[in-house]
């Protein structure tokens, strides 16, 4: 039987339950964004850990390597901010083509130096290694929260409503900029930026994580359509979504018009937003997008609601029941 | 600059510093076989990890999915061994391929999951993901050691003794083996056998880092001729090995006879033996020897001294000095 006949999810399906049936007592494996082990009495350990591969994640010549340098660590970060954490040491394993500059891996580390130093995470280290001939990086972060504040992905209920903490959409059409070789205007660039230098919410996971009313969380990486059903089958519940609600930030509105793309369902499906998806408890919402807006200075995006498990994934579009035409993303479909 | 030209030590000696400087009191990174972090009041957290690339480090062909799932995680343990720890958790990044099949994947995770039982490490999580077309694989372990016990490559003094937990070469004599397309007899499968599953010296390590006597301690990736200098570098240090000392299998000194191999060259300069190389008080040796035996029912092997800086690293063969024609395996030469 070949990967792709199964895909990504029914890989982890099939192998979770040997990885899952040793965890013990206070430890939690996969299934969330970032495992979860004991440490002191009041706080936990966060374990998380991507790989990225040119030619599968990034193109060598499309990235700069400085840029290439900051992503690896921030897509990790923002498994650590999914959580509610801190994090605290990176580990860095690079597989290297020996053809390559060492000036190049001089841009590559500075830029992941860079964003170790202002996250307050030190490099550790790690492992260098000979790949025959794509680059490959794999970073393991650990970091801490604390036990009470813990967010995982399987608290969402029925009513909760569905909340993100910034656009939607950006990453995945940069990415599209470069794949269809677009001109680069003013809003190119900026999806672009958004593809090759994601953000990490580490300070909006932190907030989220101490507010109580927060029943779920989980970082935004393969589009919300795909993560929202990740919550889904972690909290037993479906999930009904505005897709005229969602965060779509201008420079992708302009370039939707002018490429003749669906902004929404960019939104919805696009992948490696990194930003945070909360579901919250109604009673509370107001407090906590308030709340959220005074100290981000932002506002908290409520795109949807959490409803029973049979009515599954649903969209609304001008209050009618709408389709997606694009899936998230699944690395082996 | 060509990373060949600074190959693999130099690019670590490059990039080092800027890794150390935000280190913080506790916490000890790059340049011993683990990260040293701090755990609970009287124990460190001890975290290592390892990349294979398919290609570079194994050829999909020659080894077996679970010999290779095995091997994955045995490498890590090595490293959590030469710090004298006890391995906890697993994490496991997988690039695949997306016409690999699901049975070979099976294989792969039932051998990693073996060797995790035995171990009583759990495979706490991890990311698959696509590559191109090879297979890497990288782990992270994290484990823990009583901070009076943790063993470094730092401490071995002018005097000690070096000795090695385990037979050396054999792996390296299994790789040749493989290339050199040997036909294969019991000899030739014994080394390849060594080279496929290698076994990590968790309970020689631990045993090891009890006695204080013990002063530096690694384990044996790359060959003792290569492994030695990373112990004379944090150390500063020399050391003088005896290549008639060397402990050979007898497999290995019958293919040498058989191939024209040098068997003492093969054992100095093979690598992935993956026991432990620990440098001993003399005054202690005798006592740790002894109680070596007794516990392993196998001789601790007595191979050299530690010597001054300024004496680097010799070999004597028949009581003269001797050269080594090859040199212990760096990623990028």
């Amino acid at each position: 039987m070949k990967l792709s006949e199964i895909g990504e999810f029914g890989l982890i399906a099939r192998f979770s339950p040997a990885f899952l049936k040793n965890a013990q007592a206070g430890e939690i494996g996969i299934g969330d964004d970032c495992a979860v082990l004991p440490w002191t009495r009041s706080e936990r350990l966060l374990v998380t850990t991507d790989m990225l591969v040119e030619d599968s994640h990034f193109l060598g010549g499309a990235i700069s390597a400085r840029d290439l340098g900051e992503k690896s660590l921030a897509v990790n970060l923002s498994d650590i901010a999914a959580m509610g954490g801190t994090p605290l040491w990176a580990f860095l394993s690079l597989g290297i083509p020996s053809g390559i500059e060492v000036e190049w891996l001089d841009e590559f580390f500075a830029g992941l130096a860079r964003l170790a130093r202002v996250s307050g995470v030190r490099l550790m280290g790690g492992d260098t290694t000979k790949s025959p001939d794509r680059l490959v990086i794999n970073i393991a972060v650990l970091g801490t929260v604390r036990a009470d504040r813990v967010k995982f992905r399987s608290g969402a209920k029925p009513g909760d409503l569905i909340a993100v903490t910034g656009n939607l959409g950006d990453s995945g059409a940069g990415l599209r900029v470069v794949l269809e070789n677009r001109p680069r205007g003013r809003d190119e660039n900026f999806l672009v930026r958004a593809h090759h230098r994601p953000r990490a919410h580490l300070a909006e996971g932190a907030w989220l994580a101490a507010r109580p009313g927060v029943t779920a969380m989980m970082d935004v990486s393969d589009g919300i359509d795909s993560d929202l059903r990740r919550i889904m089958e972690r909290s037993g519940c479906g999930a009904a979504v505005d897709l005229d609600r969602l965060p779509i930030s201008k420079p992708l509105r302009r370039c939707a018009l002018k490429y003749g793309w669906d902004a929404a369902e960019a939104a919805a499906s696009g992948g490696e937003d990194y930003c945070l998806v909360a579901t919250i408890d109604p009673a509370r919402f107001q407090r906590i997008e308030a709340g959220f807006k005074r100290r981000f200075g932002r506002p908290l995006f409520s795109i949807g609601e959490i409803v029973p498990p049979t009515r599954g994934l649903s969209y609304l579009r001008s209050s009618i029941p709408a389709a997606l035409g694009r899936r998230g993303f699944d690395h082996f479909r």
